[in-house]
């Protein structure tokens, strides 16, 4: 597969077009950024890591009998997904308070939800990504209110998946942010990344942040985390 | 009924007890204050206007069959209520895009919904009311799953009827907030105020706006809009 034509250009990686039209390579780079890009510094490694966790879970979900964008590893740093339309809402489901969610609740972090939440951001870097519900999301034609709930449902599956996973190595999915995309043929797809960059992952017993937020808290050990999850999900390789 | 101790001083209205402990007084004053508090300013005879246009829509909704905490017009500007236990929860209902929605998803205003929107806010201004969805009331506790169900078929039912009623006499609801309560016996009642300080009203044949938002956009003629719906609701009296 030839690498074409850069087609975006983000913070955290850069995606092209290859010789084949249903085809994107994904780049990750080293570059972390925090919440409002304020922030920005290089963690050598970083994306070698979320090209392979991201990589083995999409395999594991897709294992599970989850569709996602995924094909296939292509280098270290790279990995070839389908093309596909992204749905222009970002879902996040928590299992336990944390972050933005306990700030703008004014509640501890670590509280253990009785049943997962999930929420929906309208994607628009002008508007600051804002929260958006379904009955916003269908009144302004974002999506229709059937594709919003089976988002919800698979949204809720691929939770029950990972936390499982993660549980198995010792770690809690504290919450992740996903999107979605849909095929040529109108199929709904898990799409961009799961990695320690879009989910809090927490050691179930030393409590340690094994995620982003010990880059946004200006934490000690910030990449210790990421080199942590890399080696529980993929041994040593 | 004698009034007794002060519960509660807000910007628009003083609650009182009264000799009923089942009954409480509220008493509405002529400050207009914006979303933050920033502005203030007195607009002489709102109070009055609040009042008697929240118990006129009050009893329109109780002949509908919605249960509400009114009681009774006690002055002119006063009126007494049952005393409920209020939901922490704000809700509004929107037909019509305007205001802080058409800010956040960068809509133009005016986009006329092919079905109502609803919306919850976490009522507490230490964390200024922030936009709150089903799952994370549930999931902190906040209500039941199926008290919310309950509040929002209940706030689609009055913004039926409300939207009709204001139809006939040529205006648009364009928005209007909400608050619960639930009674000594569990019973989920209507509270607060219905009044131009909670609705979004439009005239629907020269789109004149006959709301607050007249005094939050610094717009001519501020106190017009409230006589004139009290004109077109209860004649001249």
């Amino acid at each position: 597969m030839e690498k074409r034509d850069l087609l975006y250009d983000g913070t955290a990686k850069r995606i092209y077009t290859t010789d084949d039209e249903h085809v994107l390579l994904v780049s990750y780079k080293d570059i972390a950024t925090d919440f409002f890009g304020l922030k920005m510094s290089t963690i050598p490694g970083k994306g070698a890591i979320c090209n392979r966790v991201s990589n083995h879970l999409m395999t594991v979900l897709e294992n599970a009998g989850i569709a996602t964008h995924f094909l296939s590893e292509s280098s270290e740093t790279d990995c070839l997904v389908r093309r596909v339309k992204i749905i222009p809402l970002a879902v996040i489901v928590r299992n336990i308070s944390a972050g933005a969610f306990a700030k703008r609740y004014g509640v501890e972090e670590g509280i253990v939800f009785d049943e997962p939440t999930i929420e929906f951001y309208l994607k628009n870097d002008m508007l600051g990504d804002p929260l958006i519900n379904t009955y916003h999301a269908v009144a302004l034609k974002i999506e229709s209110r059937e594709r919003i709930e089976e988002m919800k449902a698979l949204a809720f599956r691929i939770n029950e998946i990972l936390k499982a996973y993660f549980q198995s190595v010792r770690i809690h999915l504290v919450d992740f942010r996903m999107e979605f995309g849909l095929t040529e043929d109108g199929t709904l797809v898990l799409a961009d990344e799961i990695s320690p960059d879009t989910c809090r992952l927490w050691d179930i017993d030393t409590h340690f942040r094994l995620d982003k937020d010990r880059f946004r808290l200006d934490m000690e050990q910030m990449d210790a985390g990421y080199h942590e999850i890399l080696r529980r999900l993929l041994g040593n390789a």
